[in-house]
């Protein structure tokens, strides 16, 4: 049954994101505010040094660090207290020798001061007169002027996902806006005579559109926009007409539902005949997914996806999601899968040669996760919802053992 | 330094929990479009069977199993092919023993059918005539009618927060508007007299609001709805004021600065002023976020976060996430930390009693995932744009070893 013939997933993909290297990528220049998870376009370089001045860390007294050297609770140091800083000033004058200035975490050094001595580690002897109880090294507590960040720094490079900590990075050197990739989109067409809308009522043999609901969270969740082009009947003209619109203002094209053999050489047509270079492959030696078809026309990756809920779900994560990389301008050097670690339940057979993608659940029993395989059918959504993510036997691996440690790849 | 009498994080963040666990939720109905992300605010019960009749998994004959007992490629078992049945259409036939009839994937099985021959375990011999080369056993390739929802099955508890493949469940039964928890509202309340916005240059002695861009975007990703109220100055009243405020028509308020000791009293003496029960905890066995204060005022949680943006990403993901989880109406019985596992690059020392979150970038070398401290103070925001992740020391260890393995916590 199982194709020697097909590709390894891996080696599909990589048919795909080499007929798509040379995409030009758009872009967009937009405030940085809720550019939560965008992709940057361009290196960006302080033009600022960050802080743009010496400051504390702790409240405390600024101070010459030379003049606590040898200070200890039983042989203190006497310094004398000048002034205090006071937040967002600058410190008017300047500390000679035995000189302390009060300073709040956050507030600037003044001349002459190369440390801070912590509160807690000073004892108020008179209005302008402290013991030091502990010495402080040179540079102690003190954050310095372009320490965090210097002019001409290179902050982010192009292609980074934006995370919270880089757009808190962006505003504190006063970049309010930044050219990023648009969003990649999507378009989704779903076929097949038998599928109808989630609003309208099903008669016996008919089916309601389940994967376009699917493949549009996970699209949005990944930072493309998914655009459903709706339900088309499994015909050569209709379906080449809806691509072809389809192909007209966006980056991909996924047709879900349309592969198995009633229907596959058809859509496996329609691509080769809208254009080049058409389908760079049919089947993958992967379960469940095997009837993808993958295609390139015109620099745009058209996708047929099998019609399976979970072929969908695992399609997405292997080709989908890679691709969509790629066409938001990530540089996908250094992208780690999130995983769960967890213990195999049972133990679960592979065919050799083949990727397995086997649903499962968590469940905890003293203390010790055990991953637990769903065994329905993949054309059952239901094994999706009560599964909390997806364990991969490679194709070198016969199957995993109970008790085997394995990594959960969580939705 | 380190104050034993603190509470761990995971003690303080009960005592917040515990003050808001009687709270009301609001909900609202929403069309099932783009709700990904939200949390059902009751059990989803279908009303209909999905399937809504037995299907064909594969493309080939439906037939009853019984007359393909014993089939072998040498000694093929001879079928009549009766008709063709087309997607979405029920079938008006009824199959007779040693009958059977084409099938497409998906399609409808006909009365007197009890599973499906693949295509390519059948022989044509004529136009009505093939051999069946394999026996099929009884449901194989048969999705039963209700196999996967069955009518009055509760498909998504109250309480979940809805993936892509949940939608498309529900897209599946028909249900195109559900009723979810609304987004919790967090408003942040910069302080500091020596904060400006990131648009206004700055000063010797000011640096610009990082924190508040940080926070808005950890909150947006994590499901809820950020208001930023602005920068205000370390004053008494105007605090007092703004936060009675930001009470009004928010869930939660997170004061980004205010906590050291300059200020952290009178964060204190506000939240204890405004309302009952106050501040229940001021410090916390943590590093960086020693200095937290938290406070829940009639049922609103009040934190003052540490002015550290390494602290507040801490904060984040120990107080305000599982806070907001609770707001959002999250049922946390099952929350799992997704993470990368990598081993130590270097020894790192931690202080007994203290649970030290360390910031870390994955390297990969000859293979292995190596997490490499980044050593910088927690007051640099470049230390968490350069790391990747975050590995907890737990409280009751003195530290990690050099090629110990470690569950990095992606950001």
């Amino acid at each position: 049954m199982f194709d020697k013939n097909y590709l390894l997933p891996s080696d599909a993909l990589n048919l795909i994101l080499k007929a798509i290297q040379d995409n030009t990528l758009s872009t967009e220049r937009l405030r940085i505010e809720d550019r939560y998870g965008r992709i940057t376009a361009s290196d960006i370089v302080s033009s600022e040094d960050l802080p743009g001045f010496s400051r504390s860390t702790v409240d405390g007294y600024a101070l010459n660090s030379a003049d606590t050297f040898g200070a200890k609770e039983n042989s203190p140091a006497y310094i004398t207290v000048k002034k205090e800083i006071f937040m967002g000033s600058i410190p008017d004058f300047e500390l000679k020798k035995g000189e302390a200035a009060k300073i709040p975490t956050g507030g600037m050094l003044p001349q002459g001061a190369d440390a801070v001595l912590m509160l807690e580690n000073a004892q108020i002897v008179s209005d302008d007169m402290i013991e030091v109880m502990k010495s402080v090294a040179p540079n102690e507590n003190v954050i310095h002027k372009d320490e965090d960040i210097k002019k001409g720094e290179t902050v982010l490079k192009k292609g980074h996902r934006l995370r919270a900590q880089d757009i808190g990075a962006l505003a504190g050197i006063g970049i309010t806006e930044i050219e990023v990739y648009k969003k990649p989109v999507i378009a989704i067409i779903s076929t097949g005579d038998e599928i109808v809308p989630p609003d309208k009522s099903v008669n016996p043999g008919q089916v309601r559109d389940i994967n376009s609901f699917t493949l549009s969270g996970l699209i949005s969740e990944h930072g493309g926009i998914p655009v459903k082009k709706g339900i088309f009947s499994d015909d050569y003209e209709i379906i080449k007409d809806v691509i072809q619109r389809s192909l007209d203002g966006s980056d991909m094209v996924l047709i879900s539902g349309g592969t198995s053999a009633g229907t596959k050489d058809m859509t496996s047509m329609i691509i080769n005949d809208i254009g080049k270079p058409g389908v760079l492959f049919h089947g993958v030696s992967l379960k469940p997914g095997k009837p993808l078809i993958g295609g390139v026309i015109d620099g745009r990756p058209v996708l047929g996806l099998p019609g399976h809920p979970a072929a969908v779900v695992v399609c997405f994560d292997l080709f989908i999601k890679p691709i969509m990389d790629k066409l938001s301008g990530l540089d996908s050097k250094m992208i780690f899968v999130k995983t769960v670690r967890a213990k195999m339940a049972k133990n679960i057979a592979s065919a050799a040669g083949r990727e397995d993608h086997i649903r499962v659940y968590i469940d905890e029993r003293k203390g010790e996760m055990l991953a637990v395989p769903i065994l329905g059918k993949s054309g059952l959504i239901t094994t999706l919802v009560k599964a909390d993510g997806i364990v991969v036997i490679p194709h070198d691996k016969l199957g995993l053992d109970a008790g085997e440690e394995v990594a959960v790849n969580f939705f």
